[in-house]
């Protein structure tokens, strides 16, 4: 049992502070509980900010009510919830040994008594190296910042925008600037795809390629060499080239706020913020800390990896207050489950992408697969791309992305669940869903893809979406073979039925099997497995064509569309 | 290893036999695999055969066809899939000692040798007692049950429609004959609520006030008495009064066709269906069954249930000709997740009901919560009203039910994993998923329904939403109250915050108290939790609105809007 009359005092008042300090002060009515903060606003959604840019949201006040439309300020958390926030003050120093923090504000110095500390200090915005102070050089992570946008925007200053960083932040600006506003909007990625945390490099080009349909310019393999800003505008200088803009919004990621942790001498994790055991509790006795500013476990790889996300800080902020009360609670492992809106596409991703597992030593292997969302018929049925990783031999699932107009979210949101207890292949060819046309088709595009990797496993081998087309085999209908797969050098056309019978005289096809969305041409490429093996192209042409710009040009020569009357018995081979 | 050759006869060409066969002849090409059918027409989508009826899918061929527009005929699976479909054969006799199956046709009859035999036989309607051969009393469960009916609409023949049974069918019937025909729909249901196997009655209640509000006369409580049928209309009698249409649908449910499996002495489940393990083998060596005849195991009570799903039957499919092949698989238990779609309210529910939890000896204790899908300030986002039954001192998770405008099957999908694998209180209050502000809110449902449940453990009591309202405590805002609690004697207004103070001099309000979603009201009952304790309306007024009709009459006499100016201080009682 926690002791009847304790002094708790939480430095920051975002999710994880807050939460923490409400919950405790109901646990324990007799505690006396107090936050500081250093904003005089606080406690607002700041994962809303970028829609208040776009017009999504129009009053930004709506970011800081409750849903009964309760401003969320220190006198509401005074007044609903017992607690008192100090707001517009700043925690300067931390006296481990008279259990003191020293708070600062225009007002004067303060000192506050804690038997508990809990510091939910948060993450700021990283800045590029030797990032010029300028107003044309803008972050994008606090309430402060949205205001001289919108100024900016409303007043016609700002007609082109470049935003570095294609992560989460970034591809939301890029819509938000563009969708109400109408700037140009250019965004910069120093990786080969956006999102490269969170998605492989094939599954990303599906983001690219909308975000270019959707008007944004997008460079990426471009970091930014120099940042120039003047009162005329922003230049930054690329490997390649250069982009002239009227401002420079830097969305590259948030480092946790991690400075009054260190002056006291809490272990700082390897990746820089601050390390927690399950209980929340850092290397010093009576300091806790949660939220942005902590480093969480990898369900996956079990290695400390740092997830600023809203969801777990609310989540950590309440196991916190359980256990500053006594109660028996623990932050279990992350499977760092994410998802962005960019545009009219979904975007979501679960555990380790491939290139994060291969970093770590994990041995994966993947399949993709396309599928409608819901039943093929059913009228709003969108589609699905979705990629599965898991590890070779084991067959434990590592990780799943998917993108596309279709309810991707769902799927990730499952796939967490079964990641986070260790699920293999098997598991989630068996994963049960409710079933009901309008919002799933009878099997999922999870346990499809489950039992294509298990496929895989049998040697039914995926080709990457995206890699490049040489010879293939077309198993589609005659009338589906009129949308040719582009880029592809030779195309010879066969029917399943033909493969079939083909199968007792031949040996198996040279080229890559293709169709739609890889199921056929994986049933095809099945019928060559013990005659040496075929290949196919994983989640179909219709992966490619959401990936690759259609114009990616034929080899000079050959097998164009072009070929007319002659095209079919020209490409039509036997062997 | 399984053998070169073997001849596997499957019985049923519908989800679980057609996937079966379809497999198998890819797993073990030189195998025989061949599918005896009933009907000319199969491998249809019969989940969809209500949207063809409302019009929703315009040509029901759509129901037959693949993604790439192929008619899944017997030509289909014969070249496709390397099945042969004996269309239009009938089984009607297994000769065990022989291996041999009788078939039957118009052409004549046939002997189909087999050394596998898989009963995918399926499910039939289930009929009223006494029920009526004629054309005016239709069952809507198969192929040839949509055209008559359509036919009868399109001539103007059927303007009055009676449905017996609002279960999943039944509800989607009563929409689809009003969306597109303008149809008077009257939805008769024995139990209390629509669909009482899948909903307690307070979430039914939801569904049943949102079925009347979208014009269907729903009577529940009304067991059909006798059901007359004549050239100029039909009449049910009911207990309470009679009715009178042009036509009545039964959809009362299915019922296993086990009658192959019974001839050869297989064992038939307590449920009625086919018993099987999880290899899906019958009692009967060589003989297997699969899909919508054979009963399944609860994965919450460890019983028989009886679950015709087509997701279900189609995993079955596979998993049999995974076992069949030698390969090790196995059938898991079901959660019985399931969904529907009733006009625009989605319903969805896994695990066991408080009601079933009771009936099978199960502690069962629930809280309901009342929570918007997304972030509340994202201005799409939509209300959904869930419901957690979980098991007295093990605290395990064993149902939700969740009905609303907003994406309510996530969560169901979600909650399925966890129920699957034994997950508590605890666990589902972790439940990790990916937040972004329009999938939604930082803190979602499902771990709010856990942290709700947990703090219910502590002593803070949820009363059911729709229980009778006498006394009422309303901790709201001022601008709140002036949407009074409808139907309550007596209403006391009284803020959190003056409850706190309150708290140190006063006893328990002896009141329920109530708030817009039941979060605040809680938050107040647990101030009294040391002075004898107060109770709390669950998913608070919404989820009352959203399940009782606004025009529950207050006792005579008592606080009634008609007040006016007095209405204030005359409520508004301090003790």
């Amino acid at each position: 049992m926690a002791p009847s009359d304790r002094a708790v005092v939480v430095v920051g008042a975002s999710a994880a502070g807050l939460r923490c300090a409400c919950r405790l002060a109901r646990l324990q009515p007799g505690w006396q509980v107090g936050v500081v903060e250093a904003s005089p606003v606080f406690s607002y959604a700041a994962c809303g900010l970028p829609y208040v840019l776009s017009g999504e949201i129009s009053d930004p006040v709506a970011l800081r009510q409750t849903h009964y439309q309760a401003v969320r300020d220190a006198r509401f958390f005074a007044e609903q919830k017992g607690v008192t926030v100090l707001a517009g003050w700043r925690a300067t120093e931390i006296r481990l040994a008279e259990g003191l923090l020293k708070v600062q504000s225009p007002e004067g110095e303060r000192q506050l008594r804690w038997d508990e500390l809990v510091l939910a200090t948060g993450a700021r915005a990283r800045r590029l190296p030797g990032q010029p102070e300028h107003p044309r050089v803008r972050a994008f992570h606090r309430w402060d910042d949205l205001e001289p946008l919108l100024q900016g925007l409303r007043k016609g200053e700002i007609g082109r925008v470049a935003v570095v960083g294609a992560g989460l932040v970034g591809c939301e600006l890029a819509e938000a600037f563009g969708a109400l506003w109408g700037a140009e909007v250019t965004l910069v990625e120093a990786g080969s795809a956006p999102l490269p945390e969170m998605l492989d490099a094939e599954v990303g080009a599906c983001v690219a390629r909308h975000l270019e349909t959707s008007g944004v310019e997008l460079r990426v393999d471009s970091p930014v060499r120099r940042l120039e800003a003047s009162d005329g505008g922003v230049t930054l200088l690329l490997d390649k080239g250069k982009i002239t803009t009227d401002i420079v919004v830097v969305a590259v990621g948030v480092e946790p706020e991690v400075e009054l942790a260190r002056s006291v001498g809490a272990r700082i994790g390897p990746t820089g913020a601050i390390a927690v055991d399950e209980r929340l509790a850092t290397s010093i006795p009576h300091v806790w800390a949660a939220g942005d500013c902590v480093e969480v476990r990898d369900v996956v790889t079990g290695t400390p990896i740092f997830r600023p996300l809203g969801s777990l800080a609310n989540r950590q902020g309440r196991t916190l207050a359980n256990i500053l009360a006594g109660r028996g609670d623990a932050f279990p492992s992350v499977a760092g489950a994410v998802a962005v809106k960019v545009f009219d596409v979904n975007v979501a991703a679960t555990g380790c992408t491939e290139t994060r597992a291969q970093a770590r030593g994990v041995a994966g292997r993947s399949v993709w697969v396309t599928a409608d969302d819901r039943a093929h018929y059913w009228p709003e049925s969108e589609r699905i791309h979705l990629k599965l990783v898991y590890e070779r031999g084991s067959q434990r699932v590592l990780g799943v992305q998917a993108v596309g107009k279709g309810e991707v979210v769902k799927r990730i949101d499952v796939a967490t669940q079964l990641l986070a207890r260790g699920a293999t292949l098997g598991e989630l060819a068996h994963v049960e869903h409710a079933y009901a046309p309008p919002y799933a088709p009878a099997v999922d595009v999870l346990s499809v893809a489950a039992c294509v990797a298990q496929n895989q496993e049998d040697g039914v081998e995926a080709a990457v979406p995206t890699t490049p087309l040489k010879h293939v085999v077309d198993v589609r209908l005659p009338d589906e073979r009129q949308n040719r797969p582009a880029g592809a050098a030779w195309v010879e056309e066969l029917s399943v039925a033909e493969l079939r019978e083909a199968r007792q005289v031949r040996t198996a096809p040279r080229g890559l099997v293709v169709c739609e969305r890889g199921t056929r041409s994986a049933e095809a490429a099945r019928l060559f497995l013990d005659r040496g093996g075929a290949r196919y192209l994983g989640g179909g042409l219709q992966w490619r064509e959401a990936a690759l710009s259609g114009d990616a040009p034929s080899p000079p020569g050959q097998s164009a569309k072009t070929d007319g009357a002659t095209q079919d018995s020209a490409t039509r081979v036997r062997d």
